[in-house]
């Protein structure tokens, strides 16, 4: 571990994400916030924007700054993206020249083919070169490739509750990888901090809704990283849903484990073999948490923490097994993982900061 | 249709769906409200126990009484029953007798096998005889066995979110029986208006939580009625999720057509014969709403109104078709669509008192 | 009464305040809604921008239009407007010249001194001469001149949870009309339909934040108000909190009563004048509900009704009187008012359609 | 500071106080968790019982027990008391002969005087000759005294957020002691975890209300503390409010200054003194930020955390100066509060374990 903290900064801090990311790197033990960025509030203290954080010690002195990649490369080592998809590589690409270490949180860098970038995000990528430099950062899969990455694409909030429970249960071949179906549900924060009459107080409280079916954006990284553990393609359904919570996404996955469970034995064994591949996955994870009994994930457990909830049930009556997790949107879905991600690349604890 | 207005009366009216009940039964213009019963509340007046009817003429004379069949049956022409299930059975079978017509919004009537009965809500029924007596309460499918019913088993509030999507397209062959997922959100009126830690708004609020998988009791009574749509028997998954609201279920189906639809002409073909069979079955209802265009179905849209929403998207990248309904819980899940019986049953305009 | 019903349109219908006229006008038995204005949503139906309506027999053919005083003249006789204030006189102007009758809901004809408009509203009235016409839409106070107004100036809603409660006390002089305070408490929709990111779900869930003190814009007509009903100036204090509910408010009141009641039975006797007070003012009043007993209001009590409820309590520790009271901001304090004083100028039930 | 860490145990484990007091302990710096009790869960591991704590790792090796303290006072040398009033005196009264620090969050020890609480809890004292002994537990006032405490009675909700703004005012004689009102919000958890249908989520979401007025068992603190200020008997007003959050208290206060400030230039002065007053008495407190520029105070600013947000109007027309305060009623006014009285009693940090 380094002796002298990391110099990191944020561009794009204003939002959501960017707030939560300003909250764990000033509390971070080795990390120091050089610098945040922020068009919008250019010129005004952390203190200002941010009144919930204004009882920090640094939160006076840290004023928003234009973003200027040059002056961040000479301020920090690491550079937190938090811009909307399609802005981030205009930064991530002079700040990889210039030396510094970029873990975007945007989907810019997240899919390794350019196409299918373009087939989701309806225009060409803007830096096609890096798509194969990029590491996907979901430290439980790719953590060794992590240690080494200079850019680091910090996975979806939806892709995140997704493939944490369906990753090793593909990978052990325990479930078979077609005709999958998630069924998501998010808290509003997921919108994003801006002025849009559809995320209004009064527009979400007291409703529901579905939206971005059946084709959301997500899925391009979702069958991708799916399709990977896998070993072929997978083409799968996913219906996010509008709920009025401020945070945490909880999904439900229905699945057809490889083996039929019809009688009381064959379901008795393929449950240990369940418990089994999530014990050998994530029994040493500190952020998964795979619940035992009766207990079922609810987003109360994880919001305000980096930890993501796993629970499956097995139904004989249809054959299928359904699995839900529970997570924060904002931290294990965004700026925590991206800070698991960058205690990883700086080889400090992986909990650092995010306990 | 009668000249003088039909005289009715509510067991059990002190829960939420008894309350809606109250409301919707003290404005219909053809009935008249003549007792509520609450053993907890009898002798005070509707006025001190829902304060928000207080301003209606009729809250202050009227007053809750302790249960009494053969009192009841003096009072009333129709007794709605708002019970838990087995209590509602043990009033059903004495007011029958003495000639009322039961209303029940219970669970007790909906089943016509006592087995499958004892299966799901693990005791004897307590009036098998009775089972082949009542009708499903669920007027744009049994509106004429209603018209001469005079047992009515009012449907569940998930069963009606699924079965009003699926019916027309099981009976018109256009989706299969077999596979068929229905994801559910509901409000915390569902769980009744008792006394559980589970249902504080603490425990609530800023939460997401499944609950009851696989095998809900109301997935008797939806596989009952699914069953009799496809001319085959059906068993289906069910997820149900309780979510920070008052009122109101959105439910998301996963089904797959019977034909192929590969082909841009074909899903064309395919869209154009769901929206026919939707447009046959519901252009004439007056409290299904199929949406058109982009839009989807949002709970706000339909809480407080006997209506249901209901929209669908075909995928071509999974071969399925996604269907989505909204509704209130407490009313055309409950309240409401029990009205809607009992103006079929009396022979008013079906949207008296609910428009 | 009429036997025809009357035509009424209503000018900026987007909002909240616009969409609830339009459920309360599209269901009011004596009148007929003939059209509806929106620049933004000019050309679409009401079915289409208020899915909620889409039931109603009349919302597909009913469309949005341009605004245009001398069309709106051919189609209404009663036309309401729920513009921006400094906007609506520049409709009631000609609309008035043209023959119509004006309801306006906005504060533009609220005051009856121009100085004090430009005081609070920071810019000249755009048409001083109205002022005088105007009437102060509060029925329970100038029902008689409602009768024969052309220009109905509706209260605000801030305003009608205050005065409903004072105006008898004062007029009485069983209160001192000094040094009142109004702690109120409101609902996010009556920030109103813009896209502001003060008012997106996430910044107004889970926060409770006072805003616009000292001095918010309705003081002006409060104080005006307050003032006639005690025949002497007042100046009081008003602070307005935001609250995460759709809608509602919730006013308490701080006031001395004029006489002392140091021992009980000058508590006793005052308690009876109070209530004599608000029996002799409101025991008539289909849409005040004074509450006995031990309860207190609650604005999930009158949500969705015209109904505003008041409740006191004497306090011979401090000698203070507090008052509490709830209203819908959108129904009694706003468009169910306007309603209420459109039956009152036309001769209908007071209650038609606003029960 | 000590070097081992502080043993510690929480009597009344299960509630909302007791909850966060888990939470703020496990992850303390220089305290050891050992023993935590609950009649009801008895047995059980604290990640049974608070999935949300469940990584963290001594969340599965400690265990519910039932209360003793004989074998508490073996495990602790500090005891928090989380339980209702007049059931925490019983464990105080041996927790302290046996030699333990008591730090007790209920009311029990928070007055001087046996008869006020009698009058104000309906009850004798269960341990008069205590009060004496116990040091009120509000660290911003009584820090020297906390250091040498052995039992602490740690504030209440509601009098934390009126205390803080209005003693050094009144301390500084910058406002009269007559004629103080508070009126104040609060989120459900202050209800506590009981089972208790007013605050089932249906009965809190969507309402606002007024309750325990005008006699709220907490005046009787709030009166003693500001007595205490003042130099004299103090009599105010105090009206708390029930909101739809989980947490967080929102307070408005209103005062009278002891100087006029009829003139812009005695505004201005008074505004300096005001200022001035805070400045000396906060500026360097760690949980207490007063507000500058146009700030106001959000609850959404604090919840999480211990710091109290404080802001301040005066308004010429009504001679009065208005004082908000915002914080999280569990943390700043309750369990926070608690841990920073036990690193006060300790020497550790007072900020440890609480930023």
């Amino acid at each position: 571990m380094n002796s002298a903290p990391v110099k990191v900064a944020i561009v794009g801090a204003s939002g959501y994400s960017g707030e939560e990311l300003v909250r764990l790197l000033l509390n971070h033990p080795h990390a120091e916030l050089t610098a945040v960025t922020s068009r919008q509030y250019a010129g005004q203290t952390v203190a200002q924007i941010f009144p919930k954080f204004a009882s920090h010690p640094k939160s006076k002195a840290l004023r928003f700054s234009e973003p200027n990649s040059e002056l961040l490369a000479t301020q920090a080592q690491i550079v937190f993206l938090a811009l909307p998809h399609g802005v981030a590589a205009e930064y991530a690409i002079p700040l990889l020249q210039l030396g510094c270490q970029v873990i975007d949180l945007s989907a810019d860098f997240r899919l390794r083919s350019a196409e299918v970038y373009k087939e989701f995000y309806a225009h060409d990528h803007p830096a096609p070169e890096l798509l194969q430099k990029a590491v996907y950062g979901l430290p439980e899969v790719y953590r060794e490739k992590i240690k080494e990455a200079s850019l680091i694409a910090s996975p979806g909030c939806y892709p995140t509750s997704i493939l944490l429970p369906l990753i090793p249960l593909l990978k052990a071949k325990l479930i078979k990888p077609t005709g999958i179906i998630a069924n998501s549900m998010s808290g509003v924060s997921g919108a994003g901090r801006k002025a849009d009459v559809d995320y209004l107080f009064v527009e979400c409280n007291e409703s529901v809704r579905p939206y971005g079916l059946p084709k959301h954006r997500h899925l391009s990284e979702i069958e991708q990283e799916l399709g990977t553990a896998a070993g072929e393609p997978v083409t799968m359904q996913f219906t996010p849903h509008l709920i009025p919570v401020n945070r945490g996404i909880l999904t439900t996955l229905y699945a057809a484990p490889t083996d039929n469970f019809s009688t009381a034995d064959e379901m008795t064994a393929l449950g240990e073999r369940i418990s089994a591949c999530y014990r050998s996955a994530y029994a040493n994870e500190p952020f998964v948490r795979v619940l035992e009994g009766k207990a079922l994930p609810d987003t109360k457990n994880v919001v305000g923490t980096n930890v993501a909830e796993i629970a499956w049930r097995l139904d004989p009556r249809t054959g299928r097994l359904i699995i839900m997790s529970a997570e924060d949107n904002i931290v294990k879905g965004a700026s925590g993982q991206a800070v698991q991600s960058m205690n990883i690349l700086c080889g400090f604890p992986e909990t650092a900061g995010l306990l």
